[in-house]
């Protein structure tokens, strides 16, 4: 089996030139026992420490961002600016979950003091707080070489909370993950964290799948982060239920978010929104985990809108062949379905790929499971809804989701909050006329809902909440004093950042 | 296939007299169908009507108080007294709860204000809150007719928070699941909450383990709470892999609660902690799941003192003949295992059990997977160790677990810090001096830990975190004020709930 593999240049069509080699069965297991022998020391640090730790690693990417950014571009094909564009927000998720953990305030220190004269039995003393779960497998996505991957959101609020990483990085952008992952190196040992607190496995090659299961499996990673397709996810689930002891696994698999453009919006600024849509539709080549893969409308002819908009659009090359492939057979199929109108898609044989604009009524949408499968890519299929009653039907037929959004004016009100109150249980974030790409970090975001967007809708991975899946609590009971966390010693000067016997 | 089943009297050993009929197919669709019509009008009530809701729950329970400890008298074979202590335990925690939701401030709620002049793009309003995950559905447990079935804690958090719940009732208590089911439905009628928002399904006989798993398939069914056997747990996650959208499952499947007897504490207190422990071990007739099933000390002598002490209790019946029958084939299957020596146990024919109390070395602990298994019953074994080498080792090589526990005394200073460095990742409640058994409700406990303990070690079971695992954040984007929740709606009078702007 050969553990040699190389990236691929959409752009230029061509594998790029290093060679990169895959980690081995070894270098798992040596990944997995370092990260298990750090976790301990890992746990002991101070959310000062972990904040100087992310801010560093800031400063690292951004001290090689000129190599960072021409390697991510010849790997991804991305647009530079793009790229620059989520560099940025690479930085700004490590200082902003540096800035949430720096005063510890999030470890939701409780203190429920003892009472020896309770009857019929003393009340121990109990003290519990969040500790981090131990270590972390994280596994790089292909559509964000930065944001989402080796420095990337799970990394960060891992490594927020005092749990070593390791990621797998991610077969498309070997080059990226490497640069990035020795900008963390070197603020690991810059800011005195022990060896084992981050690594990094290339998988590729005949390893590709391989390196993710041994790493999910082996015993000591105690929860595992996955950005992927519904296929993956399911094989992670599987190989995670065949352990001795399984683990959380947070997975985001996809997601349709359907927007639904009501009639009075349309009506008054139609120019507006079809130029909002194409763009959030086409930008990155479609290749966002947040766009809009169905829009719903009474007005058939807005698809023929975006497809003209849509043909002056230049082509743009996607991540992978395989991921053109997976496109084109897609709207090849869909296109053979009757009822399903192709309105703007180009030659599948092309090394580029155009925006997929694709029509259908509700009924056809309604009896073609097909058509609510994610389909990767700038594309979108325009569901026509005839009166309010099919509009509730298709909000109330649809699966699980990252967002759904409702464009609507002022005469559409009734409907709009009809729609967005039959939405609500499917998806984790619900916008009012605005489209779903663009995604906030901060402390209000949620990105993760309903499956398949997430097997955790409890949980998010974007925005201040995120670092809570890498934590669980811990109670001490009757613990002396000096013996305890400081966070959970009588201390007055920590009072108010702490609940103290009882409920509110 | 007959759904008639009967209930089981452990004090007389034979079959009680009622006959219940478990629910049927088209039994477990209408709840299922109900809950989910019921979902939107259980999310949308407030925390002061859902408060009232649990208290009056708790009054309904008090006001049948006769007819259900008499049921679960006959249904358990557990001593009056301690069923008395379970339903006091039962109205607290509904009490608790109630405290917790009725001031909405668990919603975490969290605005981020729209800059339009941000630039290179405006940021958008963004706000988010803890919803309601939808309809759940709770596994009543055999061993806590009250506090862990019907109206016990998965059903009380999740009815705290605003989701409808279908309990399936635990086969070995029919009559006592119907009576509390009763309680609840009478507070929900009181309440004015809607039809839906509770059901109950008996299950039993050949539909014993068909109706749980028709249950957790159903696609209307958001999440899964269960307290059972390692086997069970298993079970349930395939069914809920196999469903076309997997949801989280929170599951208790089992415990060793391992406790540590260290030197000077046996020097200093031999008889009070040989008290103590028979007590522990043997209360309930061992069926806790905290339990202390494992015990480690250098003082092989100790068990021999537990077995004199054994053998003046009075054997108690167990939950069920299976029960007993699945402690007395695991004693008798350790019994023949070279070097495990067993030093009290009952003839395994007779209807009552008394303690078994085993012993071995910690090397023939280590070399066998059989004793790292849970023996539910008032059984115990206890490991030697020679040395602070084998202290350590014994620590280190322990599966996840509720509890863990180290008695010591001022000699033992360094070895109990070491030790309980090492439990920590283990284990959900670390305690010094003192035994697992008796599990406070309140804002600092946390019962739950890493595989087989839980299958989330992130949430708790019991305590005020409990209503986390049926919650989910949902953000709302550029909503209109009038359209949100009020409690995201602008308001100077709830800032200091709420998150404004920001990190901190």
């Amino acid at each position: 089996m050969t553990h040699v593999f190389r990236a691929w240049s959409p752009a230029e069509n061509r594998e790029l030139g290093p060679a990169y080699r895959a980690a081995t069965r070894e270098q798992v297991l040596e990944a997995c026992e370092a990260a298990h022998a750090a976790a301990e020391a890992c746990a002991r640090t101070r959310g000062e420490q972990r904040a100087r730790f992310l801010l560093r690693i800031a400063e690292e990417l951004q001290a090689d961002a000129v190599a960072i950014l021409a390697c991510a571009a010849a790997e991804t094909g991305l647009a530079p600016s793009r790229l620059e564009g989520e560099l940025l927000r690479t930085r700004n998720q490590l200082a902003f979950l540096a800035e949430i953990v720096r005063t510890e305030r999030y470890i939701d220190a409780r203190i429920e003091r003892a009472d020896p004269a309770r009857t019929p039995l003393a009340r121990p003393d109990l003290r519990s707080m969040l500790v981090p779960i131990g270590p972390v497998a994280v596994f790089g996505a292909s559509n964000f070489p930065l944001a989402f991957s080796t420095a990337g959101g799970d990394t960060a609020s891992a490594l927020a909370v005092g749990c070593p990483v390791i990621v797998k990085a991610h077969p498309l952008h070997p080059g990226t993950s490497l640069l990035a992952g020795a900008a963390i190196e070197r603020a690991r040992a810059f800011c005195g964290l022990p060896v084992g607190a981050f690594a990094q496995l290339l998988s590729g090659g005949e390893r590709s799948h391989a390196v993710g299961l041994e790493l999910v499996q082996d015993p000591r990673i105690r929860a595992v982060g996955f950005t992927g397709s519904l296929e993956g996810g399911r094989a992670l689930m599987r190989a995670i239920e065949a352990r001795a002891t399984p683990i959380p696994l947070y997975a985001e698999l996809g997601a349709l978010n359907p927007l639904f453009v009501l009639p009075g919006a349309l009506r008054e600024r139609r120019e507006a929104i079809t130029a909002q849509l194409l763009g959030s539709i086409s930008g990155s080549a479609g290749q966002l985990c947040t766009r809009p893969g169905l829009i719903f409308s009474s007005d058939p002819t807005l698809a023929e809108e975006l497809a003209v908009r849509a043909r002056a659009l230049a082509p743009q090359p996607m991540l992978s062949p395989a991921h053109r492939r997976a496109l084109a057979a897609r709207w090849q199929a869909r296109g053979r379905l009757a009822g399903v109108e192709c309105l703007h898609a180009d030659d599948p044989e092309r090394e580029e790929v155009g925006v997929v604009i694709e029509r259908c009524s509700l009924a056809t949408f309604l009896c073609e499971p097909s058509l609510r499968e994610e389909c990767f890519g700038p594309s979108t299929l325009l569901v026509t809804c005839a009166d309010a009653a099919q509009w509730r039907q298709a909000a109330a037929s649809l699966p699980g989701t990252l967002t759904a959004s409702v464009l609507r004016a002022a005469a559409d009100e009734a409907l709009a909050r009809e729609l967005l109150a039959l939405l609500a249980p499917l998806a984790g974030r619900l916008i009012v006329d605005g489209v779903p790409t663009g995604v906030e970090v901060n402390q209000a975001m949620q990105h993760g809902g309903p499956w398949p967007s997430s097997t955790r809708p409890d949980t998010t991975s974007v925005g201040g909440r995120s670092i809570l899946r890498w934590l669980r609590p811990i109670c001490f009971q009757n613990w002396p004093q000096d013996w305890l966390p400081p966070a959970l010693q009588d201390d007055p000067a920590r009072e108010g950042a702490r609940r103290i016997d009882g409920p509110s």
